[in-house]
């Protein structure tokens, strides 16, 4: 399975592409590609996110993935905040469903959960731990692209538990 | 000028075409068309988002303007209801962007003052004078496609009165 995971932001949103591999012994995940798309500030609004969204869908249709996973919205921001980011996050679940992907939205509790063991981990740790879990030479960078792969691996991992309980039933 | 205006909503987007008629002796303002788009609430977000994508990307290529306006944004709402009108308005500029449109935001004080004459008038004094200053024979509904007409109307009387400056200089 191929995830495109999804971290939004207002200046920069980070992507990476996930995979299982099951060929081997152990089944593990490989990372196919992170990014992170940086907004222009000086231009418009409405072109930064066209700018946004001809990226993403580029990306997408580069490594055509079978699901899209996206942080759910983390309400603890100021309304103005949760407005700018509303907009970029917009943009991003348009870009999945004009390719008519699926998402999945997982909390950031979750992904921090999911990838350090541990919900309230600092991004040094995501980063650390994204780099461990796939074997990665060096540490993603930007953070940004290191919060996408955890996001695509949060998705893998919850799919697989899900496909093992299924098998086990 | 021809002037598209949006006033998006979380679940109802509003939209108006209005045109300023210079041929007679007075200089009027013509309602070309005004109507709202009503989200699927049972659909998944990203698909709500594309069919919103789709008719405001409909309207603007049957209607072809020259400018889009919308309301800039009403910070006193809580961070996730801003949230969900930010991925509604992410959707709606993009939109515009999308078909090479300058889009112009007003303020919702702005908008009414330049309707009503009174910048925190009641949506039903917005609706009766926008009825009036485009000669409808009856109110536009829902509330939300009367907000929109109103909006595009705010952007031509400024265009306007920037205009005449401009003259007078």
């Amino acid at each position: 399975m191929r995830v495109f995971g999804i971290d939004c932001g207002t200046e920069i949103t980070g992507f990476g592409v996930v995979e299982s591999d099951e060929s081997g012994s152990l089944p593990r995940v490989v990372c196919k590609t992170a990014g992170a798309i940086r907004l222009a500030k000086s231009k418009p609004l409405a072109d930064r996110l066209s700018d946004l969204y001809r990226r993403l869908s580029t990306e997408l249709a580069v490594w055509h993935p079978e699901v899209v996973a996206i942080e759910e919205v983390f309400y603890s921001v100021n309304a103005k905040s949760a407005l700018k980011l509303g907009q970029v996050r917009g943009v991003a679940l348009l870009a999945a469903a004009e390719r008519k992907l699926p998402v999945a939205e997982y909390a950031p509790l979750s992904i921090k959960s999911s990838v350090v063991g541990y919900g309230l981990a600092q991004k040094e740790q995501v980063q650390f731990m994204v780099a461990r879990l796939l074997d990665l030479p060096e540490l993603p960078e930007p953070a940004d692209a290191a919060d996408a792969l955890a996001i695509a691996i949060c998705h893998l991992h919850t799919a697989q538990t899900l496909l093992t309980q299924e098998v086990r039933r």
